[in-house]
């Protein structure tokens, strides 16, 4: 395998130190030993250090405590949680408890960030009782696996990483450490995954153990190689997707070092923001609340579609809007709505039934026939059309009204909402808390694009 | 059958009179009679005088000069004008040529309107060499088969005037005086017309000889009993068809005088149409240009025509019409738009190709990452958008600028506007040569609207 120099570069800075590895794994070890000396359950490590595909500086470790599938749901909290307070204190760490399906606990020691996780040992991945009893049999497919792919998975990680399209959560919708280490695997390292992905379409499937058991509508379909009933590419959008197919072009024509580095733009400055608003020409509007109590898988997804329900309430009432975005901050969550136009006329044309639906037709020409209209009722292309005034003239009345409140927000967000809410108006939306965000939504290029205007290529 | 008192009264008005109706056939028998003492073609009275099927007040008189078939084109111009004009000469008449699909006279003889027209004496109305030849075989079938139903076919007429949908040419799009007889024959009468239409849905067919020998795709079909291949009602629109529709179920709930009386409004002055615009609060625009030198059948169509693409040209460069009109004036044409906006951003979205389409992509991301653009290239659902300044961010500058004669305009509006246009925007489109038409657009109504509103009904 002949590696670009600027691969070797980027594996000498990002492969962990021998050391590092060694201080990590030695962690780990003294982690399980400690909880299997319990006798309440095994335990493994999990995750990038366990499958030695972890990127020198995380600090992550994750030890899975795997419990008898025989206890019921409570009794794995209790005794996993009793078992981790139990490690934490042991080791003189720092902890908290956290939660994601199931509580569990979040520690540190010596300065590592560990995940003491409570799971059910079962038997096979297709008996899993939650998601994190998955998490075992990915880490044994992989170490199965790897064979001599650990720097190339340790390359596709940094390269979606320094791409923007490295992480499956809900605000990224990208590529999990998982889904790089299975298409590493797949296509057979590096440079064999590019020359693939720069090929891909919408549709495209994979199935590395020939085990399919269900039909994927999404964008990318990798069977999952310890469960034939899941995509471990689920979470992927089509966009992340093609970001990824379009560095991968990009790369394989001109490798260089700058798609292994990830340099966001520093954000604008409120005046800048404001210069480029303002040549733009169209009308921003933003719309910020308290941030609800929950985490961004649940909170994000609720934005979207907030958002989105939204953005069809503006269309429907004359403001279509070129592009929107969402972003959930510490304290607060902003929706960004661009629109082509803040006022529109008074007038709006509301069409009526066909002429042919006699009933109806004649119900709306004897309610718009003694109503206050413009003009109409009238026919067209066979049904009636008439012309009334329209509630809102300007979308900024429309945003601040609770009008809102009758269109599908997701419910945290709805009840973050009606606590109250604020609309915001052209270069006013800026805002210090979403400078990055501001920033990216009026300077938005694709990884590639940014990468040639950075390097000139 | 029994008729409501006002169609009693609408008879008593629109009857000829005994003494009008001989009048105008003694002068037709004498038209006829000259023609044939000629010795050179056959001649017979069509149109609604032969059919009694005139409205009082009528001066339309229409003798047909039937020659040999075996003549040539040229001959039976040659001859038929020499003919015509013969005879306007011996009944000492005012006469011009006029020209449809052939030359023909039009003559003014003791202040009736005649027409001198020449045609061929075919056999059957599916030999016919041109369209002219078919109308002595409707006058002959109407003649065979209209019984009792002279007065009903007059009402029917009276009907459709007086809600503005009689007509076939392209401004009307209604029906013509052959449809109406066709329909009140094959219905059975002015009553069951209206039960019928009241019920009709687009794409009716009616085919009072079952001989169909074509499919249509018109709104409404009605097959010309003397010729299977001809839709009698192929100049109607769907908008006219469901007028009547609505008339018809109109006066069928609520018979009154009103229906069969034209009172258009009074034009509106130019102070009102303006408040009324205001009021709408739309962008109004309007194009002026010298009418060409055509009939109405030829430049109308190509006035709806221009109007249509100028209209996508709009929606394409940002400005969506809500609704659009033409008008032919004798001196100017006028081409309406209402507009939503006047003025857009000058950021527009350009969606480029599929990033599937490798090649596609990789030019379209090339020529984009080194021109000026406002963001982008970036990925949206797959494909590659970018956001670029629009040539004209005014309606305005768009209508006044050179790129209106990039769109499929008509023939001869092309070589008018070649010579010069003028752009109106708002209360100054006001023009008092297209008073009525301005008044029209402004306030229009269905016919059924205007006459519940006149009445209170």
């Amino acid at each position: 395998m002949t590696r670009c120099p600027c691969e070797e570069e980027v594996l000498e800075r990002v492969r962990p130190t021998p050391e590092e590895r060694t201080y990590i794994r030695a962690m780990g070890e003294r982690l399980i030993e400690a909880v299997e000396r319990s006798g309440m359950a095994k335990a493994m490590m999990v995750g990038s250090v366990a499958r030695d595909t972890f990127v020198r500086g995380d600090r992550d470790l994750d030890i899975f405590m795997l419990f008898d599938p025989a206890l019921s749901r409570e009794e794995l909290q209790v005794q996993g949680l009793a078992l981790a307070h139990r490690i934490a204190e042991e080791f003189g760490a720092t902890w908290r408890e956290k939660y994601a399906e199931h509580p569990y606990v979040n520690a540190t020691i010596d300065s590592l960030d560990i995940d003491l996780v409570p799971c059910y040992a079962v038997a096979s991945a297709t008996e899993i009782k939650s998601a994190v009893d998955r998490t075992p049999f990915h880490t044994r497919y992989i170490l199965a696996h790897i064979d001599d792919y650990a720097d190339d998975v340790l390359l596709a990680k940094q390269f979606a990483k320094a791409g923007g399209v490295y992480g499956s959560d809900h605000m990224t919708e990208g590529f999990s450490g998982y889904l790089c280490e299975i298409l590493t695997i797949y296509y057979g390292g590096f440079h064999p995954l590019l020359r693939a992905a720069a090929c891909w379409r919408a549709g495209e499937v994979i199935d590395i153990e020939g085990h399919a058991a269900k039909e994927f509508e999404d964008p990318l379909v990798v069977i999952d190689p310890v469960d034939p009933e899941r995509n471990v590419a689920a979470a992927l959008s089509l966009s992340r997707m093609f970001e990824f197919a379009e560095l991968a072009r990009g790369y394989l024509a001109e490798p260089s070092a700058a798609f292994f580095c990830r340099s966001p733009p520093p954000p604008l400055t409120g005046e800048v923001f404001s210069r480029l608003l303002a040549a733009r020409g169209t009308h921003l509007f933003s719309i910020t609340f308290a941030t609800p109590d929950y985490t961004p898988d649940t909170v994000v997804p609720q934005l979207r579609k907030s958002a989105e329900s939204i953005r069809e309430l503006l269309e429907r009432s004359g403001f279509p809007a070129s592009r929107i975005d969402v972003c959930m901050g510490a304290e607060r969550c902003i929706l960004l709505f661009e629109l082509m136009a803040g006022t529109v006329p008074l007038m709006r044309r509301h069409i009526g039934p066909p002429l042919s639906a006699r009933e109806n037709a004649e119900k709306f020409l004897a309610k718009y026939v003694s109503a206050e209209v413009f003009a109409g009722p009238y026919v067209e292309d066979g049904r009636y059309v008439v012309e009334v005034p329209r509630p809102f003239t300007r979308a900024v009345d429309l945003l601040r009204s609770k009008t809102l409140f009758e269109v599908a927000l997701g419910k945290h967000v709805y009840r973050s909402m009606k606590q109250g809410w604020t609309v915001k108006v052209g270069a006013e939306c800026w805002d210090e808390e979403f400078a990055s965000f501001l920033s990216f939504f009026i300077e938005r290029s694709s990884p590639l694009a940014r990468i040639k205007r950075t390097t000139g290529g």
